[in-house]
């Protein structure tokens, strides 16, 4: 018989089937809690972190990026595409896995779906910076995009700001009537909008999350009042941008990391030393957050590897109490490391 | 009942187990030829290929690394570590897994175990390289290091070059046993060796192949007399060389990818402008190999991405017939690409 792979050769791997049975298991609202708060530990220890801007592979229809990042003593990256037209196609415009490994010795601890990980963790991401820069008391959010992203953006804004009131417009309404329905009985006050301004009245925290590749305006300048906290999502690549540069002007804009945000978010329309606020400096108190009522805050969120970092961390620290996972036989691990032949050889039997 | 993951969310994946069975299914040495094929194609169309130096996450004990490519259709990349301690600790110096993708949607299309196909297309590049470079009717190889790596070497330079002689050495002789017992029955005349200099007497090809992360001289400059081709392999990240740079300037020097050679190979001991040859370009005819039989060529290879993409097609290009991979629900696929949320709230059913 040839033998069979150790405990060594193994990899846990969490499935799309198991991430989905582990956010029934938790519960997606205690979940968004769980993946923000290990998000926001992070960013307190962002200086522990290596840090650099996703590896992208441009082509004409999409791209395709790596993500790595390491603390010092866990490593980990995803692998992420982001394809605007598969949607016609019946595919997914993101998917997207992750893994993580020991520094110490480079072995991989976890191997993860993360198409429905990368929703929650941006959900979680989106709804930790507004729970620092949002004004005190916001109960209604603007959602303009009402895509994959959408009732994960609603549902973390919900738990971990107190947001209960939806103001949803898409240019398709399509899309707005399936958040409708996929919310319904989640205790929001939904209101269907036929246009981005009517979406914004009265809303104290703005989310844009569109997906078209281009150079949009979603929000014009003469939209935005004060006193409001702008979660800008859907701009997150080179030429892929949702508000008028006004905007930007006028507002208090918070970014995850400079030199990845200055190539992909809103700020790509700015001059290069546009002054942006570092989000982990806020939280560690070392920077100003919303600093008055009337202020425009606003995050221009692209995504960044730590918070996927986070996510996994999350998702490896469930494994041992839930189960959820498979073994795969992913690393080599023959009896005496140097004779990987031998291995290869006595399997033939 | 939850509904069950469609045709598009299975990835094809390829495990330790299904990697052995597959080389005992086609055959070490023609998987060695076949594989070197690929390599040599994809070097023929080297300038359709993104490339960039890999992406390195250094430790104190080791690095993890992420090698990206893609040929405009196909994209790629290989996850791999380097811990020589790790052998210590009866673990692998390097373990690896690789994927590919399409780039017209980003979605994957196999992963795959790499610690044994690198093993396989780390030898059939050199091998490969070793045919276009080495003098003609070589048939002894000096094989100094006789880790995980060498057996594999000795292989492809056998049914891709006919080298039939080898003379082993390295700094612990149960190395060499290893080798010796592992390689009898291939139909080499095997040689232990006492010392490097008694290695590479009357080889016209010389391996070097050692692990230490570290400045070393394996080969100094009076060993090396005039004729012979070097493949000089252990030599591959920063701080890690294994020749005296007095052999490089007498040598002509080929690389694969001369930004990532610059800071990993040999030619690291070398100025920024030191001359060298791209290996491709020998390849399309572009650039001259052996400009004579008293030459000294010397292939300083680090191992780049495209010779993982082509090992990764290779083996995919087997899938259909062998049967040799199982299916990893590791892509979100809900009906509605819109609707992930949907998707994830319908499994709970």
């Amino acid at each position: 018989m040839p033998p069979k792979p150790s405990d060594l050769a193994f990899v846990p791997f969490v499935s799309v089937e198991n991430m989905m049975k582990l956010v029934h298991r938790i519960g997606i609202e205690p979940m968004l809690e769980g993946i923000a708060a290990y998000i926001e530990e992070d960013f307190r220890r962002w200086d522990l972190f290596d840090k650099t801007p996703r590896i992208a592979s441009h082509s004409r229809e999409g791209v395709i990026e790596l993500m790595p990042t390491s603390d010092g003593e866990v490593y980990g990256f995803k692998y992420v595409n982001g394809h605007p037209k598969n949607t016609a196609e019946g595919l997914q415009t993101v998917t997207a896995f992750g893994l993580l490994a020991t520094v110490d010795t480079g072995y991989p601890v976890l191997l993860s779906e993360m198409t429905v990980l990368t929703a929650l963790r941006t959900a979680a991401t989106s709804a930790m910076v507004a729970r620092h820069l949002a004004p005190k008391g916001a109960r209604t959010m603007a959602m303009i995009g009402n895509g994959a992203q959408s009732e994960f953006q609603a549902l973390a804004m919900r738990v971990i700001c107190g947001i209960d009131r939806l103001r949803l417009y898409d240019i398709d309404r399509a899309a707005t009537d399936k958040v409708m329905r996929n919310l319904a009985g989640y205790g929001f006050t939904l209101e269907p909008c036929a246009t981005p301004e009517e979406a914004i009245e009265g809303a104290q925290i703005i989310t844009t999350c569109t997906a078209d590749k281009q150079f949009a305006t979603i929000l014009t300048e003469n939209m935005i009042g004060t006193g409001v906290h702008i979660n800008a999502i859907g701009g997150d690549c080179p030429g892929k941008t949702e508000l008028h540069p006004g905007i930007l002007s006028r507002a208090d804009v918070f970014v995850e990391y400079p030199p990845q945000t200055r190539v992909e978010g809103e700020i790509q329309q700015m001059p290069a030393d546009f002054p942006v606020i570092e989000m982990w400096q806020v939280i560690t108190g070392a920077a100003p957050g919303r600093t008055g009522p009337d202020r425009i805050t606003l995050f221009d969120g692209v995504g960044f590897a730590i918070e996927d970092f986070s996510a996994l961390r999350y998702v490896r620290d469930q494994l041992d109490e839930t189960g959820l996972y498979q073994n795969l036989d992913m690393i080599a691990d023959p009896d005496d490391p140097r004779d990987l032949f031998g291995m290869v050889a006595r399997a033939g039997g």
